[in-house]
Protein backbone atom coordinates (compact mmCIF):
# COMPACT_ATOMS: atom_id res chain seq x y z
CA UNK A 1 0.00 0.00 0.00
CA UNK A 2 1.41 3.15 -1.06
CA UNK A 3 1.30 6.32 1.12
CA UNK A 4 -2.21 8.02 1.71
CA UNK A 5 -2.00 11.10 -0.28
CA UNK A 6 -2.21 13.97 1.57
CA UNK A 7 -4.84 16.92 0.76
CA UNK A 8 -4.29 20.44 -0.68
CA UNK A 9 -6.44 22.76 1.28
CA UNK A 10 -6.84 26.16 0.36
CA UNK A 11 -7.74 28.98 3.05
CA UNK A 12 -9.28 32.01 1.92
CA UNK A 13 -11.41 34.86 3.76
CA UNK A 14 -12.06 38.68 3.94
CA UNK A 15 -9.24 41.04 5.59
CA UNK A 16 -9.47 41.16 9.02
CA UNK A 17 -11.13 37.46 9.49
CA UNK A 18 -8.21 35.65 11.26
CA UNK A 19 -6.77 33.79 8.74
CA UNK A 20 -3.24 33.92 9.63
CA UNK A 21 -3.88 32.99 12.90
CA UNK A 22 -5.95 29.81 12.53
CA UNK A 23 -3.36 28.62 9.87
CA UNK A 24 -0.98 29.56 12.85
CA UNK A 25 -3.30 27.30 15.02
CA UNK A 26 -3.65 24.51 12.40
CA UNK A 27 0.10 23.91 12.18
CA UNK A 28 0.37 24.02 16.19
CA UNK A 29 -2.43 21.01 16.49
CA UNK A 30 -0.26 17.26 16.82
CA UNK A 31 -1.03 14.32 14.84
CA UNK A 32 -1.00 16.19 11.93
CA UNK A 33 1.45 16.47 8.96
CA UNK A 34 0.14 20.05 7.55
CA UNK A 35 3.18 21.10 5.35
CA UNK A 36 3.52 25.21 3.86
CA UNK A 37 3.82 25.73 0.38
CA UNK A 38 6.65 28.52 -0.53
CA UNK A 39 5.69 30.74 -3.02
CA UNK A 40 7.99 32.10 -5.60
CA UNK A 41 8.29 35.81 -6.72
CA UNK A 42 10.06 38.12 -9.03
CA UNK A 43 10.78 40.83 -6.17
CA UNK A 44 13.52 41.96 -5.24
CA UNK A 45 15.05 39.75 -1.93
CA UNK A 46 14.94 41.77 1.75
CA UNK A 47 17.72 42.00 3.96
CA UNK A 48 17.31 38.64 6.17
CA UNK A 49 15.38 36.61 3.18
CA UNK A 50 16.48 33.13 2.43
CA UNK A 51 15.73 31.79 -1.32
CA UNK A 52 14.40 28.62 -0.76
CA UNK A 53 12.96 29.64 2.61
CA UNK A 54 11.04 32.62 2.72
CA UNK A 55 10.26 32.90 -1.18
CA UNK A 56 11.83 31.27 -4.54
CA UNK A 57 13.26 34.42 -5.89
CA UNK A 58 13.41 34.30 -9.76
CA UNK A 59 13.39 36.63 -12.42
CA UNK A 60 10.30 37.89 -14.47
CA UNK A 61 11.26 36.13 -17.76
CA UNK A 62 12.02 33.32 -15.79
CA UNK A 63 8.33 33.57 -13.88
CA UNK A 64 6.72 34.77 -17.65
CA UNK A 65 8.30 31.52 -18.58
CA UNK A 66 7.12 29.32 -16.33
CA UNK A 67 3.89 31.06 -16.41
CA UNK A 68 3.66 29.83 -20.27
CA UNK A 69 4.49 26.30 -19.67
CA UNK A 70 1.80 26.10 -16.50
CA UNK A 71 4.03 25.06 -13.90
CA UNK A 72 1.88 27.62 -11.22
CA UNK A 73 -1.01 26.41 -9.66
CA UNK A 74 -2.03 30.32 -8.99
CA UNK A 75 -0.26 33.15 -9.50
CA UNK A 76 -0.86 36.81 -9.40
CA UNK A 77 0.24 40.07 -10.06
CA UNK A 78 1.12 42.62 -7.32
CA UNK A 79 2.26 46.34 -7.95
CA UNK A 80 4.63 45.18 -10.62
CA UNK A 81 5.82 42.06 -9.05
CA UNK A 82 4.50 38.40 -10.01
CA UNK A 83 3.86 35.71 -7.37
CA UNK A 84 3.07 32.12 -7.70
CA UNK A 85 2.33 28.92 -6.23
CA UNK A 86 4.79 26.27 -7.82
CA UNK A 87 2.95 23.36 -8.83
CA UNK A 88 5.55 20.62 -8.57
CA UNK A 89 6.72 22.33 -4.94
CA UNK A 90 2.95 21.04 -3.31
CA UNK A 91 2.58 17.66 -5.53
CA UNK A 92 5.75 16.17 -4.37
CA UNK A 93 4.66 17.15 -0.77
CA UNK A 94 1.06 15.55 -1.11
CA UNK A 95 2.90 12.80 -2.61
CA UNK A 96 4.44 12.37 0.86
CA UNK A 97 1.37 11.98 2.59
CA UNK A 98 1.64 16.12 3.30
CA UNK A 99 -1.47 18.49 3.91
CA UNK A 100 -0.52 21.17 2.11
CA UNK A 101 -2.37 24.37 3.29
CA UNK A 102 -2.31 27.82 0.93
CA UNK A 103 -3.90 31.26 2.65
CA UNK A 104 -4.65 32.87 -0.60
CA UNK A 105 -6.88 35.43 -2.04
CA UNK A 106 -10.39 34.18 -3.86
CA UNK A 107 -8.75 34.76 -7.16
CA UNK A 108 -5.99 32.43 -6.68
CA UNK A 109 -8.22 29.90 -5.10
CA UNK A 110 -10.27 29.68 -8.17
CA UNK A 111 -7.61 28.93 -10.12
CA UNK A 112 -6.44 26.32 -7.77
CA UNK A 113 -9.54 24.47 -8.11
CA UNK A 114 -9.55 24.90 -11.74
CA UNK A 115 -6.03 23.47 -11.50
CA UNK A 116 -6.58 20.72 -9.45
CA UNK A 117 -10.27 20.16 -8.58
CA UNK A 118 -9.75 17.70 -5.60
CA UNK A 119 -8.16 20.70 -3.18
CA UNK A 120 -10.65 21.34 -1.03
CA UNK A 121 -11.74 25.21 -0.65
CA UNK A 122 -12.31 26.49 2.87
CA UNK A 123 -13.40 29.91 3.27
CA UNK A 124 -13.06 31.72 6.73
CA UNK A 125 -16.49 33.76 8.01
CA UNK A 126 -16.66 36.64 10.67
CA UNK A 127 -18.90 35.61 13.61
CA UNK A 128 -20.88 39.03 12.60
CA UNK A 129 -20.38 41.74 10.62
CA UNK A 130 -18.82 43.82 13.30
CA UNK A 131 -16.18 41.81 13.98
CA UNK A 132 -13.66 42.79 10.81
CA UNK A 133 -14.22 46.03 11.64
CA UNK A 134 -13.33 45.96 15.18
CA UNK A 135 -10.35 43.54 14.41
CA UNK A 136 -9.08 45.78 11.99
CA UNK A 137 -9.85 48.46 14.40
CA UNK A 138 -8.12 46.43 17.29
CA UNK A 139 -4.68 46.31 15.35
CA UNK A 140 -4.23 50.09 15.43
CA UNK A 141 -2.35 50.21 12.31
CA UNK A 142 -4.76 51.85 9.53
CA UNK A 143 -7.03 54.79 9.61
CA UNK A 144 -10.24 54.96 9.59
CA UNK A 145 -10.49 55.33 6.08
CA UNK A 146 -8.04 52.52 4.79
CA UNK A 147 -10.39 49.91 7.62
CA UNK A 148 -13.82 51.25 5.81
CA UNK A 149 -11.81 50.48 2.39
CA UNK A 150 -11.05 47.10 3.74
CA UNK A 151 -14.67 46.30 5.07
CA UNK A 152 -15.79 47.40 1.72
CA UNK A 153 -13.97 44.73 -0.31
CA UNK A 154 -14.57 42.38 2.74
CA UNK A 155 -18.39 42.28 1.86
CA UNK A 156 -16.99 41.79 -1.66
CA UNK A 157 -15.36 39.14 -0.53
CA UNK A 158 -17.80 37.48 1.05
CA UNK A 159 -20.08 36.88 -2.05
CA UNK A 160 -17.13 34.46 -2.86
CA UNK A 161 -17.87 32.21 -0.49
CA UNK A 162 -20.61 30.14 -2.49
CA UNK A 163 -17.54 28.93 -4.49
CA UNK A 164 -15.68 27.40 -1.89
CA UNK A 165 -16.29 23.71 -0.80
CA UNK A 166 -16.67 24.68 3.02
CA UNK A 167 -17.12 27.78 5.11
CA UNK A 168 -16.16 27.89 8.67
CA UNK A 169 -17.48 30.83 11.01
CA UNK A 170 -14.06 32.08 13.23
CA UNK A 171 -16.34 32.41 16.39
CA UNK A 172 -13.62 31.29 18.30
CA UNK A 173 -10.18 29.70 16.87
CA UNK A 174 -9.86 27.03 18.41
CA UNK A 175 -13.23 25.61 17.33
CA UNK A 176 -12.78 26.94 13.58
CA UNK A 177 -9.83 25.09 13.78
CA UNK A 178 -11.46 21.93 15.22
CA UNK A 179 -13.89 22.38 12.32
CA UNK A 180 -10.88 22.50 9.61
CA UNK A 181 -9.42 19.16 11.24
CA UNK A 182 -12.86 17.48 10.70
CA UNK A 183 -13.27 18.95 7.38
CA UNK A 184 -9.96 17.48 6.68
CA UNK A 185 -10.37 13.76 8.44
CA UNK A 186 -13.51 13.57 6.29
CA UNK A 187 -12.10 14.54 3.07
CA UNK A 188 -10.08 11.51 3.76
CA UNK A 189 -12.97 8.89 4.48
CA UNK A 190 -14.26 10.01 0.79
CA UNK A 191 -14.74 6.81 -1.02
CA UNK A 192 -12.99 8.11 -4.65
CA UNK A 193 -10.08 9.18 -2.29
CA UNK A 194 -9.55 5.94 0.35
CA UNK A 195 -11.46 2.88 -1.29
CA UNK A 196 -8.71 2.01 -3.93
CA UNK A 197 -6.33 1.88 -1.43
CA UNK A 198 -7.89 0.26 0.97
CA UNK A 199 -9.12 -2.89 -1.36
CA UNK A 200 -5.00 -3.00 -2.54
CA UNK A 201 -4.02 -3.28 1.20
CA UNK A 202 -7.20 -6.31 2.28
CA UNK A 203 -6.07 -8.03 -0.72
CA UNK A 204 -2.38 -7.56 0.44
CA UNK A 205 -3.25 -8.74 3.46
CA UNK B 1 -32.52 32.27 11.59
CA UNK B 2 -34.02 28.93 11.15
CA UNK B 3 -32.62 26.19 13.07
CA UNK B 4 -30.43 24.49 10.51
CA UNK B 5 -32.00 21.34 9.19
CA UNK B 6 -30.49 17.69 10.18
CA UNK B 7 -28.66 15.53 8.11
CA UNK B 8 -29.57 12.04 6.81
CA UNK B 9 -27.09 9.47 7.63
CA UNK B 10 -26.69 6.26 6.00
CA UNK B 11 -25.31 3.54 7.38
CA UNK B 12 -24.11 -0.10 5.27
CA UNK B 13 -21.88 -2.73 5.30
CA UNK B 14 -21.28 -6.18 5.13
CA UNK B 15 -22.51 -9.04 7.62
CA UNK B 16 -20.44 -8.92 10.66
CA UNK B 17 -18.74 -5.71 10.12
CA UNK B 18 -20.34 -4.05 13.04
CA UNK B 19 -22.92 -1.76 11.76
CA UNK B 20 -25.35 -2.52 14.57
CA UNK B 21 -22.77 -1.51 17.30
CA UNK B 22 -21.39 1.17 15.69
CA UNK B 23 -25.01 2.76 15.81
CA UNK B 24 -24.92 2.01 19.32
CA UNK B 25 -22.33 4.04 19.65
CA UNK B 26 -23.07 6.98 18.20
CA UNK B 27 -26.34 7.46 19.72
CA UNK B 28 -23.95 7.10 23.14
CA UNK B 29 -22.03 10.35 22.29
CA UNK B 30 -22.84 13.66 23.83
CA UNK B 31 -23.61 16.98 22.00
CA UNK B 32 -25.55 14.77 19.30
CA UNK B 33 -28.24 15.03 18.14
CA UNK B 34 -29.04 11.63 17.06
CA UNK B 35 -32.39 10.50 15.89
CA UNK B 36 -33.84 6.60 14.44
CA UNK B 37 -36.58 6.49 11.84
CA UNK B 38 -39.30 4.01 12.78
CA UNK B 39 -39.77 1.57 9.47
CA UNK B 40 -43.33 0.51 8.68
CA UNK B 41 -44.25 -3.01 8.00
CA UNK B 42 -46.73 -5.39 6.55
CA UNK B 43 -45.95 -8.05 8.93
CA UNK B 44 -47.36 -9.42 11.94
CA UNK B 45 -46.90 -7.31 15.12
CA UNK B 46 -44.88 -9.45 17.69
CA UNK B 47 -45.43 -9.88 21.38
CA UNK B 48 -44.13 -6.99 23.28
CA UNK B 49 -43.84 -4.93 20.49
CA UNK B 50 -45.40 -1.38 20.09
CA UNK B 51 -47.20 -0.18 17.21
CA UNK B 52 -45.20 3.54 16.37
CA UNK B 53 -42.41 2.37 18.63
CA UNK B 54 -41.06 -0.82 17.43
CA UNK B 55 -42.60 -0.16 13.65
CA UNK B 56 -45.78 1.48 12.14
CA UNK B 57 -47.76 -1.73 11.29
CA UNK B 58 -50.14 -1.49 8.40
CA UNK B 59 -52.19 -3.94 6.22
CA UNK B 60 -50.40 -4.95 3.41
CA UNK B 61 -53.01 -2.56 1.09
CA UNK B 62 -52.10 0.26 2.59
CA UNK B 63 -48.23 -0.38 2.39
CA UNK B 64 -48.70 -0.73 -1.31
CA UNK B 65 -50.55 2.43 -2.01
CA UNK B 66 -47.97 4.20 -0.14
CA UNK B 67 -45.40 2.98 -2.18
CA UNK B 68 -47.52 4.26 -5.18
CA UNK B 69 -47.77 7.60 -4.00
CA UNK B 70 -44.21 7.70 -3.46
CA UNK B 71 -44.31 7.75 0.44
CA UNK B 72 -41.21 5.91 0.81
CA UNK B 73 -37.48 6.90 1.12
CA UNK B 74 -36.83 3.46 0.78
CA UNK B 75 -38.65 0.29 0.60
CA UNK B 76 -38.01 -3.97 0.97
CA UNK B 77 -39.63 -7.40 -0.14
CA UNK B 78 -38.35 -9.83 2.85
CA UNK B 79 -39.58 -13.37 2.99
CA UNK B 80 -43.23 -12.08 2.19
CA UNK B 81 -43.17 -8.88 3.92
CA UNK B 82 -42.56 -5.50 3.30
CA UNK B 83 -40.43 -3.12 5.02
CA UNK B 84 -40.18 0.48 4.44
CA UNK B 85 -39.29 4.15 5.54
CA UNK B 86 -41.89 6.05 5.37
CA UNK B 87 -40.33 9.36 3.96
CA UNK B 88 -42.32 12.06 5.90
CA UNK B 89 -41.08 10.88 9.04
CA UNK B 90 -37.95 11.73 8.04
CA UNK B 91 -37.72 14.78 6.95
CA UNK B 92 -40.14 16.05 9.83
CA UNK B 93 -36.91 14.66 12.34
CA UNK B 94 -34.43 16.98 9.58
CA UNK B 95 -36.73 19.86 9.64
CA UNK B 96 -36.02 19.86 13.57
CA UNK B 97 -32.75 19.68 13.11
CA UNK B 98 -32.06 15.84 14.05
CA UNK B 99 -29.29 13.92 12.22
CA UNK B 100 -32.00 10.70 11.46
CA UNK B 101 -29.90 7.72 10.87
CA UNK B 102 -30.69 4.74 8.89
CA UNK B 103 -28.90 1.36 8.58
CA UNK B 104 -29.81 -0.23 5.56
CA UNK B 105 -29.19 -2.94 3.15
CA UNK B 106 -26.92 -1.42 -0.19
CA UNK B 107 -30.11 -1.60 -2.10
CA UNK B 108 -32.12 0.56 0.31
CA UNK B 109 -29.44 2.83 0.00
CA UNK B 110 -29.29 3.30 -3.35
CA UNK B 111 -33.08 4.48 -3.09
CA UNK B 112 -32.25 6.56 -0.44
CA UNK B 113 -29.43 8.90 -2.63
CA UNK B 114 -32.39 8.85 -5.73
CA UNK B 115 -35.14 10.05 -3.56
CA UNK B 116 -32.91 12.64 -1.61
CA UNK B 117 -29.28 13.25 -3.41
CA UNK B 118 -28.40 15.42 -0.09
CA UNK B 119 -28.46 11.91 2.30
CA UNK B 120 -24.91 11.05 3.53
CA UNK B 121 -23.94 7.57 2.50
CA UNK B 122 -21.46 6.08 4.50
CA UNK B 123 -20.12 2.32 4.12
CA UNK B 124 -18.33 0.59 7.22
CA UNK B 125 -15.83 -1.60 5.58
CA UNK B 126 -13.87 -4.59 7.65
CA UNK B 127 -10.24 -4.11 9.13
CA UNK B 128 -9.33 -7.25 7.59
CA UNK B 129 -10.94 -9.85 5.17
CA UNK B 130 -10.50 -12.32 8.03
CA UNK B 131 -12.47 -9.83 10.50
CA UNK B 132 -15.89 -10.38 9.38
CA UNK B 133 -15.50 -14.32 9.50
CA UNK B 134 -14.11 -14.10 12.73
CA UNK B 135 -17.33 -11.93 14.31
CA UNK B 136 -19.80 -13.83 12.53
CA UNK B 137 -17.76 -17.19 13.87
CA UNK B 138 -17.61 -15.11 17.43
CA UNK B 139 -21.03 -14.81 17.58
CA UNK B 140 -21.63 -19.05 17.68
CA UNK B 141 -25.30 -18.75 16.51
CA UNK B 142 -24.29 -20.05 13.00
CA UNK B 143 -23.37 -22.76 11.45
CA UNK B 144 -19.92 -22.80 9.81
CA UNK B 145 -21.74 -23.51 6.34
CA UNK B 146 -24.06 -19.93 6.89
CA UNK B 147 -21.12 -18.38 7.67
CA UNK B 148 -19.37 -18.96 4.82
CA UNK B 149 -21.83 -17.72 2.81
CA UNK B 150 -22.80 -14.93 4.67
CA UNK B 151 -18.52 -13.99 3.72
CA UNK B 152 -19.61 -14.58 0.37
CA UNK B 153 -22.50 -12.13 0.03
CA UNK B 154 -20.22 -9.69 1.74
CA UNK B 155 -17.64 -9.36 -0.79
CA UNK B 156 -20.13 -8.92 -3.05
CA UNK B 157 -21.58 -6.22 -1.17
CA UNK B 158 -18.29 -4.73 -0.79
CA UNK B 159 -18.45 -4.05 -4.34
CA UNK B 160 -21.14 -1.66 -3.71
CA UNK B 161 -19.28 1.06 -1.32
CA UNK B 162 -18.28 2.46 -4.24
CA UNK B 163 -21.25 3.94 -4.73
CA UNK B 164 -21.03 5.57 -1.30
CA UNK B 165 -20.03 9.24 -0.41
CA UNK B 166 -17.75 7.96 2.78
CA UNK B 167 -16.06 5.00 3.87
CA UNK B 168 -15.10 3.98 7.38
CA UNK B 169 -12.69 0.99 8.21
CA UNK B 170 -14.14 -0.17 11.57
CA UNK B 171 -10.81 -1.62 12.94
CA UNK B 172 -11.99 0.51 16.58
CA UNK B 173 -15.60 1.11 17.28
CA UNK B 174 -14.61 4.35 19.20
CA UNK B 175 -12.22 5.53 16.20
CA UNK B 176 -15.30 4.26 13.80
CA UNK B 177 -17.63 6.32 15.57
CA UNK B 178 -15.50 9.51 15.58
CA UNK B 179 -14.93 9.39 11.94
CA UNK B 180 -18.63 9.40 11.23
CA UNK B 181 -19.30 12.03 13.87
CA UNK B 182 -16.18 14.35 11.77
CA UNK B 183 -18.06 13.31 8.50
CA UNK B 184 -21.51 15.00 10.01
CA UNK B 185 -19.52 18.03 11.12
CA UNK B 186 -18.02 18.41 8.67
CA UNK B 187 -21.03 17.83 6.09
CA UNK B 188 -22.51 21.25 8.10
CA UNK B 189 -19.77 23.04 7.05
CA UNK B 190 -20.76 22.27 3.36
CA UNK B 191 -21.19 25.64 1.45
CA UNK B 192 -24.67 24.94 0.14
CA UNK B 193 -25.59 23.57 3.81
CA UNK B 194 -24.09 26.96 5.75
CA UNK B 195 -23.76 29.40 3.68
CA UNK B 196 -27.33 30.92 2.78
CA UNK B 197 -28.57 30.68 6.76
CA UNK B 198 -25.49 32.02 7.83
CA UNK B 199 -26.09 35.22 5.01
CA UNK B 200 -29.32 35.29 6.69
CA UNK B 201 -27.94 35.87 10.47
CA UNK B 202 -25.25 38.00 10.19
CA UNK B 203 -27.54 40.58 8.31
CA UNK B 204 -30.01 40.22 10.76
CA UNK B 205 -27.92 41.24 13.83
Amino acid sequence: MSVERGLLIVLSGPSGVGKGTIRKALFERENHNFSYSISMTTRNMRQGEEDGKDYYFVSKEEFLKRIDEGKFLEHAEFVGNYYGTPLDKVTEQMDKGKEVVLEIEVDGAMQVKKKMPESILIFILPPTKNALYERLKGRGTESEDVILKRIERSNLELGYAKNYDYVVVNDEVDKAVDKIIEIINAEHCKTNRFLDNYLEKINEK
